[in-house]
């Protein structure tokens, strides 16, 4: 069996949405991995089956109740499941390639949305939950993260993309961003492909891809060179 | 006429997805914002209708074709266009919070999604297009960074979030991440809500949101610490 994914979330029609075209749907279909989407609404108790209430302290907006999620990711993810929990957030630890690599390589993960002005504290501490963020702004719920998270994973997933695009000259695979792309036709627009590239020499063009890498990295992201490129 | 959104894409049926539910699909309904996705293999000219080659000097996967991606980017953003054409790619200028309040605060978007291994560098520089990065990992095409974008944009629309949720407390928008949150049960698992939100006592609850605010972001971001954080 592969790479597993249970969802909870308020909004399981939102699953498995983009992930069900292209090379993840083939491989959900395929059986390389599966997914469930679970509402957490489903676990309140009350008879307006509440799932969230007012912030303690005062504040905007509703926080999700701690008792509702517990019963849902009990019910989801019993004693002995092996798979992390993790929890989408603006608050979490950013998601690297490094991470996705990580969770690719493991029996799958079990992954809570948030909505709202976000989670109990309790529920994360007592559950274990690791939030992660899939980046610096605010979004309206954690679905779209879940969503992006399990494709950046499912397409590591044996078999689901070809060889040919096995993904080790992508950007952040070696520390750096990827080079330059070129394609026919040879001239664009006045424009020609850069010569080198076409010139069949094997060690030129190698050189000048990382040069370029180089070149691109430091001048958008000089924080990914100080985090130590490691040279192919 | 509100924020218009154009998005050029290999898959236009991933397109409301996720955002055709929740606030954004009201908004979307309600006319606040509008979302076309066209097609770029509409614009292919030869009988295959190809929309990709191979890599200008060897190497795996194929490269989206310049003269394609131009016709699609001029049909839908022609002269005259006040919009900003972003490409999405994680090559780009990460997405911050920041950037997305710019952008809503704008006419729209035209939005490019990447495929494969990349796009023609020379249509990139001749079409002005702004890559944008939602994240450092890798995904199997740009339109989940383009669904990830446009939500974040549309939440900040006017009208689209209630007032009581006007995201001025939370993450990124004063530098921090959010304090903890908690909800009713007042006891869960036999741990409280901590005693000062339960004081009535405003002004030190205030304090203890900022106390936890800056702590955690210190714990969790001391790079966004060191960006230096706009103090309330």
């Amino acid at each position: 069996m592969g790479f597993a994914a249970t969802v909870l979330t308020l909004y399981p029609e939102m699953f498995p949405g983009s992930l069900g075209v292209s090379l993840a749907g083939k491989a959900l279909e395929a059986g390389t991995w599966s997914l469930e989407a679970r509402n957490i609404r489903d676990f309140a108790t009350d008879k307006h089956r509440m799932v969230d209430d007012t912030p303690a302290g005062g504040g905007p907006g509703m926080v999700m109740k701690p008792d509702v999620l517990a019963s849902a990711i009990d019910a989801a993810s019993p004693e002995g499941d092996l798979r992390p929990r993790l929890l989408m957030s603006p608050r979490g630890k950013p998601l690297t390639q490094e991470r996705v690599r990580e969770l690719a390589a493991g029996p799958g993960a079990v992954i809570l949305c948030g909505r709202f002005e976000g989670v109990d504290e309790r529920v994360i501490t007592r559950r274990g939950l690791q939030e992660v963020s899939i980046g610096d702004y605010v979004l309206s719920g954690g679905e779209l993260g879940a969503l992006v998270l399990l494709d950046a994973v499912v397409r590591l997933l044996p078999g689901v993309m070809g060889h040919a695009e096995s993904g080790s000259s992508e950007s952040f695979e070696q520390g750096l961003l990827e080079y330059p792309q070129y394609t026919r036709p040879r001239e664009f627009e006045g424009e020609e492909i850069p010569a080198v590239l076409l010139s069949g020499d094997h060690q030129a063009i190698a050189r000048w891809k990382q040069a370029q890498s180089e070149r691109i990295t430091a001048e958008r992201r000089p924080d990914l060179l100080a985090k130590g490129a490691k040279k192919p």
